[in-house]
């Protein structure tokens, strides 16, 4: 399927995606994936999340704001996932800022069969033992495909590492996103947000390969970023009304996938190409 | 007291409303609050709940982000607001998906005296004992009048089922609200809204009937999505620019309710009609 | 340093900014701290927040939505503040309103070295021991300037009590800063995003005293507030379209602060003046 597809087979199916996230973007990261098509749900408690997974098609879990009763949570959730074969995403935000962060980032990708990681470039060279500098939540430098790359080796996972460029490493395929625009880093969030829509991506199924559908899903979110910065003007626009037209363009785009038509752009890469 | 009447006592009064509520909507909730021209707290610790509770109006009760510390907080502060007379609203977010959200919002009305359950048809046909279905927090189904009857019955409190029809139900008898938009649904948390909405109405006395203020809290609510609506290209708009003009439509009605004029849509139901 | 040169500094250093706030306005909060050129960051569990607090320029205490955990955590990241030197903000969210709340910023005050606090009228009236009015969060009469200055000289810390003016007292001078437009008291969280701004100025020095580094930042605040209601028509707008317009006039001044240019309205009070 190509993006459009999957954007359409989300359309029907209204796939519910169960998130375990934090308490910053929550409500941007629910809203993101009501537009683009599927039923989001947060639950985080011990007694509900093993029956909230139960019913879901996709498990995101995202580390931004972690407490110990939290990680309890994102385990249950994720072995009740695994057992039912639907897919788990993990944002491993802040990833190389606190040893919390990287140790829960790992043992969530040690003790789960984690369908994708998606996280900046600082997060994934992190956990690829690469050098990074991560300052809180946000990366300031790094190599991201060679992240990306190292990462997916690491743990036998597809990987995306987000920036300018998006790096998605996995099955031995690398591909590029160039889709995106610069406002989109003013804006809180927007690296979880991308996750959501990779959790809806996945939840209907991913018959290219795994780290083709992160790709498309990653593509389609920059586009919505590109089309929700069109007419804002750059003295006065921001990243305040952006937000809310990013949302409109996820919703627009994911109610009529024809209107991707070549926007969408990202690429295999060949081996050191 | 009719809708322009409750909206001008709150803007007098600028009650307080005290929200025990999740956290994926709670910036809405806490904004539509203040839009709706009354004063909004959260505040969830065991250590301050029955002090807020004995400085608010009124109590909201939402369990979309439960655990078990915080149903504590909720029968605490739900007696509290009982021993005061204060109402207490009830929204049962995702009764019916997990076991615990059922439980809880029968546990809730069973030890609290609450003023109105405000759910979506499916929640409410769950507590109602009716087949329904529920897909995370998002009502698929189900018949909201003979949802909102039978719970209202069998609980004895005033019940409303939301949908693209609001029913209310309540001391025998029933309301339809039709007001409105499509664009409402799109947006995370209108449901959670409409609930904080009741809780400003039932702040300042009730009247007409508790099922009649629930129905015209309701009727406001909807007509602001109407008027937020207005404008929105059909291909451009979506969730995103709709959301902050939910909150202007609100606060320009509640500071000048004699524009509801003719807007407000809820009419009372004849038995069987 | 002026409020120009400050910010011209927040957008070289991006420095790292540690909330342990609210989940009510949390995602504002970020959203302002980004705007404003530094880099936000949340954490709040006592596994991390030392090791969160020793990456920080400036930590940011905000009790808007307290428990017991929270404050254990706001001690421990404070006390590593203190030792690192860098600089504290408290803002006493409720402060008044409950006995925990009072308490606790109390207490936060007594253990820890604070750079500044930043509440409304009622909240800082309530720690200078002075009579107030405070519902919930919302402070409803008071003598701001005097709040202040009593409160600055008992606890001999600088503090700004936020309203239509706001004051700015500390080290033996007092500042009155008028920018501002009455539409940011529409909107949950203006409070908290001023106190949020304050952090971010903190965060780089603060060369020309405390007391009038907080007042640069309130009025670069406020001068925000009113370059955002521009344009809003008065009948049709409201709180929903102004807070992302609050976040991009943030952003803009941010990113060229010549443009502050005679806008700022902060001047220092004489005695008795």
């Amino acid at each position: 399927m190509n993006a459009a597809e999957v954007l359409r087979r989300i359309g029907e199916e209204r796939p519910l995606v169960h998130h375990i996230t934090n308490y910053v973007t929550v409500n941007l990261v629910a809203n993101v994936t009501l537009s683009t098509g599927a039923l989001p749900v947060m639950a985080h408690a011990r007694e509900e999340v093993e029956e909230m997974a139960s019913l879901a098609s996709a498990l995101v879990l995202n580390i931004g704001t972690l407490d110990p009763a939290q990680i309890e949570a994102m385990l249950l959730a994720g072995k009740r996932a695994n057992e039912r074969g639907i897919p788990v995403v993990l944002d491993p935000v802040g990833a190389g800022a606190t040893t919390l962060r990287t140790r829960t980032a790992e043992r969530l990708l040690s003790e789960l069969e984690v369908f994708a990681v998606c996280g900046n470039a600082g997060e994934v060279a992190t956990l690829a033992g690469l050098s990074a500098e991560v300052r809180g939540v946000e990366s300031l430098s790094g190599d991201a495909r060679e992240a990306a790359e190292k990462a997916a080796s690491a743990f036998d996972v597809t990987v995306a590492a987000t920036g300018k460029t998006d790096f998605v490493s996995g099955g031995g395929r690398t591909f590029a996103v160039e889709n995106g625009h610069p406002l989109m880093g003013s804006v809180v969030g927007s690296g979880c947000a991308s996750t959501a829509v990779v959790g809806c991506f996945a939840a209907v199924g991913y018959e290219g390969g795994d780290a083709e559908t992160v790709a498309d899903a990653l593509a389609y979110f920059g586009l919505a970023g590109e089309v929700a910065a069109e007419g804002i003007p750059e003295r006065a626009g921001g990243p305040g009304t952006f937000e809310p037209r990013l949302l409109d363009a996820l919703a627009v785009l994911a109610a009529a996938p024809e209107r991707l038509g070549g926007g969408i752009r990202a690429r295999e890469l060949t081996r050191g190409g």
